[in-house]
Order: C-alpha cells, then structure tokens, then sequence
C-alpha cells in the first residue's frame, strides 16, 4: 500500500493536535520500557559525527551500535565513544556482513550523495532498514533502485528530509492547509553558501549535482511540503560567474520557477557562490508567511502575519522561533523514523518522496540547459 | 546622442558623491532665483492629487500651473487650490490647444497606462516635455512611438522610475558597483497587493497587463538599474486563482526568471492576489543586501552585511532607512526633470529606459503563454 501524501499529511496533523513535542513522534505512544532503534552511521563525516550520531546518545528511543567508514582509526575512536564493540565497525568492503549481525537494525546513510544508492541497496539486501540523507540520490534510476530493493527486502526507507519534522515548517504547512492565509497565490524560496574549494560537494560524481542538489532541494522540498500538491511548468536559469576551478563539473548559480495545480506561482534561487541565508516567503490572499531563516540546522523562524477580517481592521502577527536547536531537530529525525520501524508505521518522508524531487531537480536540470 | 546607462551611472555616481540631499538634483547648481518649471498634471487621479501635486507645491524648482481633466467640477477645486488660471485648465478633446499656453513647459501624465502613448505624443507635438508615469505603456510600439515624437518635437521624455532616484536605491547601486557585495551572483524580488475589484488595473485595454505591469516592474527595473546590465534567458508562469471576475482580463500572479550577461539569476514574483511588500535582495560573493520595505511611497530600507575580510572574522552591517518620506520621493522627480529641462541635460529614466523594460514584460507575457 502506497502511502499518499494527503495520508502523511493526516497522519502528521492527527499527531501534531495530539501533542506538540515531540510532535510527530506522538503519533503512537512507544512504551518507555521498549528496545531503541539500533542504526549504525555509514559515514564518518559532519553530519554523521557532528549532527546524527550525537543526537542518537540524547534519544530515548535510537542508538548508535555500528559504524562505517573507510578510516580505521577514526571509527575506532567513536566506536570508544559510543561504545560500538569492535565486531559492529565496517568498512565499505565488508558492508554486507551487516545482515550478520543481530544488533544493528537500521542504517543512516551520511556519505556524499553519489553513494547513497549503493550502500542503501546494499543495506536493504542485508536486511537492514534505512535512513538516507537528502538527496536522496544523484538519478531518478537510482532512486527507483532503492525504492525497490527496500521494497523487495520488506525494509522501510526514509529521507532525511529533516524540515518536514520541525515545529515551525509543521505550523507553516497547518496556517497554508487551514485556509489561514487564505487562498495561496505565491511562493519564493532561497537557500546557498560560498563553496570552499576541494569539497567533494563540487565533484560531480559524488554530488551529482551542485547547489541545487544539496541546498536548493530545501525549498523545493518544503514548498512541495507545505502546499500538498505537485509542481509543473519547471523553468529555470543556471550560471558560472567564477572560473576559478570550483565550478568545472558543477553549477554556481541556479534560479528557477515551478507552478502548483491550484495556481500558485513559485520562484526559488540557490548558489555555491554567495552566503544566502535560508528563506521562505508564502504570499496567501489574507496573509503572508515567512521563515527566516528557513532550513538550517540551527535553528528557524516563522512569522505570519494575517490580514484583520476586514480593510483596516487589526491583523494577528504569530512570531514563532523554532523551539528546538541542533542537535535536537536531528533526534526527532531518528526517533521518528525508529517509531515508523518499531510500530510498522508508514513512512512520511519516503523514497517516492525523495524520487518525485530527484525528478523535479532533473527537470530543473534539463530546463537550465545543464543535464 | 543617446544617453547610455553607464553615461547616467557615471552623472548620478558623480552627483551623489558631491551631495547627499538633494542627491539627483546636486548634478547641477540651479541658481535660486532661476524660474521653476511649470508643470500641467494630466489626469487628477491619485497619483496626482496626492502625491505629485502636493510635491510641486514643495519644491523650489518645479510648480503646478496647468490642469488637464475630464472632470470640469474636480479640475475647477484643484485649480483654486493651486492657483492655476481658467484658461491652463484642459479636457482630453481641447488637450491640443496647450501648444498655445507659454506658462506650461512640461505635463506630468498620471494617466491608467493604455492612455500615456496618446497624452504623450499629442503634449510633445504640442511642444512640451513629457514626465510620464510608469509603466512607459502598453506596447513595444507605443514606446517606440513616444520615442519618436519627443525627439522630432524636440522635447525631453522622462520615464517617473522614482525607484532611480532614491537614496536607498542609490546606496545599494554603490555598493553594487563599487565591488562591496563582491560578484553578484543572484537577485530574488517581489511586489504586489490584493486587488480590488472594478479598478482600472484589471481592465486589459486601460492597463496593458497585470501585476507585472504595474508593480512587478518595479523590482524588474530596479535589478536592470542596480547591475548595469542587460538581462536575457526570460522565463515564466502566470496563473489565475479567483475567478471572480477580477482576472477575465490580466493574470493575477506571475513568477519570472532572468540572467544578466554577467551571470546573475535573478527571480521574481508579482501578485494581485496577495499582500506582497515590496522586496529585493542581492547575493554577493562578499554579502547580502536586502531592501524592504523596497519600493513603495512610504519610505524603504536598506540593510547590508558584508562580510569580514576572511572567514570568522566580523564583518560589517550598513543599515540605511531612506531618509525621505512621501511627497518628498515626488519632489526629487519633479526636480529631477526640472533640472534636465532647465539645463539642458540628458535624461537617466529616459523614454529607451521605459522601452526596455516595455520589451521585457512583453518577452515576460510570451514566456509565461499570454500574449
């Protein structure tokens, strides 16, 4: 059975009515008595050690039991730290071996985006249920593998999609999905940084892609998130300003435009070349909605300012600072996921979820004139 | 000679060097006791009444003496107001016979936009200069058309841009320029409001088109202003939500896209369907600049951080309310094209200003499948 979004987007309502924290968690009542969710982090990088893994020591409801890396002395060093027997650490060779292994449940794929169907599939085939970090991939071919080997080996898979579980993007999407902004007529998002030279984010190979790909996809996603609804009439302009080697396989710039069934206009912006703060603006016809900053990690804020009932007459302003910080939005991302396992619960940000914005950045892609 | 826009960048760049306020008008010293140019309001709409008009009334420069209307009882109030004589006032059928007033030296048409081509042309033939407010008019050969007949008469044409002279705008243009932002990457830009029904902006032949028309031109002129550049690559969607007879005729929302030679992706946003406070920003390889309050009557703001020399180290915020009000952004029109009449200088918000910008939305309409 495929869970549609309107199911998610019930689902999600029902649990945020029931109980605002943790918000999507308390779509079911885990006993506090039962086991956790036991990932092991397949990638020793940032957002493994920095971000996931220490959220899991601050959960209640998943734990770090294996790790993956290619760097011995590394994941022997957090193996210390998180108390991973030496049996549960990996590399990338025997991988596999997992399905072996009785403790690990789950695994959270934290390495650069042109691995993650490999070692999703990979982990599927060894049994194990995954949580892939966004984007979901680099192809719409790989992201149909992954749904399907998840699919064939009866695993759940997730995507990251970190903002579809965040206290102020949960209030955005109920002030649109409630008729409070009344009709939604446009949308303008923005999100990109100024790109170090060397990362593996501008290797085509491991990145598949450039801003858009890593920073872009959080409009675009939340957009999608919020309105209920998919995009069409994709248009979209890229760029190159910096020849100084950064930019050989990758775009710089991107700007591009989508337009929703109801009407509504969208506009969006993403760079490796400039600081540009997350920023998400929802004009509706009795309010506007901002987020700003939108997606980061630490921490966002919403403010709504809706129309009085008549010209003239005195509006509602709601100012809502994210209430979580770092590394907290990354538990509710674990444990929400570890709720779908250990309760058989569908998933809402699936892989068909991560497959309809890999064909979207495609198509992005494909109008720009970069393919 | 055609004035280029680096021609006007380098005349404004020079004048806001030499003083702040007033910035445009300071490219000259206009003797105080030299005579004010006389200006016929055409058409005592809003625009007019309450702004232009009472900005003549504030200036040292400009000054109402001439009235065109189709509303004897309306023209014969105002003209007590303003002391203007019976003879200077005009109808839309005797509006010819100003060729033979001395005391009008120039009209402001504050017309709906389907009638600023006639008004123009018939003033310029009867010898006088044209301020015309924005947008231009409604087609590539109307535009042309004004053109022509203010140079075969040999009268100035202005295009109101207001936007071009404000001190916000100019700072931001600076610092644009000047490299303090860095390369500039990309530009995202809104405006727009929730539009009543039965105004004369929905009707197609008074107005020529929607939004994008009317207050959508406003960050479209502005970015083209900012950069110095072309833009190409035009992109677009338009929709209508309400049908509720607002949008028989014009789109109620449009989201475009351009590149500038340079590289910049830009996006837009415009809406008669929404509250959309006018908006610009500007991406940076060195900073953000962010204006909004952007373009409207009552003042704007600027604010600009900069990073610091490297990474980590602090930067530096310019924070610039505009130091003027409404009428005051009015006065500096007035004056603007006053100092150019009684001076003999080149006009920057010249009639090919308006033409580009005429073109422009006319490739934006294609893009977007209305015509």
């Amino acid at each position: 059975m495929q869970l549609t979004r309107r199911d998610f987007n019930r689902l999600a309502a029902a649990s945020a009515a029931f109980s605002a924290v943790p918000r999507i968690v308390a779509q079911s009542t885990p006993a506090p008595s039962q086991k956790k969710t036991r990932y092991a982090a397949v990638g020793l990088g940032l957002i493994s050690v920095q971000h996931f893994m220490p959220a899991c020591r601050q959960s209640s409801m998943s734990e770090i039991t294996g790790l993956v890396s290619g760097h011995p002395d590394k994941a022997r060093r957090l193996a210390a730290e998180y108390n991973v027997p030496a049996d549960s650490i990996y590399t990338y060779e025997n991988y596999d071996e997992m399905r072996n292994n009785p403790n690990i449940d789950a695994v959270y794929i934290g390495l650069p985006n042109g691995m993650h169907a490999e070692y999703t599939i990979r982990a599927a085939k060894a049994g194990k249920h995954v949580l892939c970090e966004k984007p979901m991939t680099t192809s719409v071919a790989d992201a149909e593998a992954m749904i399907a080997a998840c699919k064939q080996a009866d695993r759940k898979l997730m995507i990251a999609y970190r903002c579809q579980l965040e206290a102020t993007i949960l209030k955005a999407r109920d002030l649109v999905q409630t008729g409070a902004l009344g009709k939604i007529q446009g949308a303008q998002g923005a999100f990109g940084f100024n790109a170090q030279p060397g990362i593996w984010r501008l290797d085509r190979k491991l990145a598949g892609g450039g801003p858009l790909m890593d920073v872009g996809i959080y409009p675009l996603n939340t957009t999608r998130f919020l309105f209920g609804e998919e995009p069409g009439d994709i248009k979209a302009n890229s760029s190159v300003i910096d020849h100084d080697g950064r930019f050989d396989q990758v775009e710089e710039n991107l700007a591009w435009i989508m337009k929703f069934p109801s009407g509504i206009t969208a506009s969006y912006n993403t760079t490796y070349g400039a600081q540009m703060p997350g920023f998400l603006r929802i004009f509706g016809s009795k309010g506007i909605l901002t987020l700003e900053p939108a997606f980061g990690y630490e921490g966002t804020h919403l403010v709504a300012r809706i129309n009085g009932p008549s010209r003239g007459q005195p509006g509602t302003t709601i100012d809502m600072p994210s209430p979580d910080k770092d590394p907290i939005e990354f538990v509710h991302e674990a444990d929400y996921f570890a709720n779908c396992i250990q309760n058989n619960l569908p998933v809402g940000p699936s892989g068909e979820e991560g497959l309809r914005d890999t064909r979207i950045m495609m198509d992005i892609y494909r109008a720009s004139g970069r393919t």
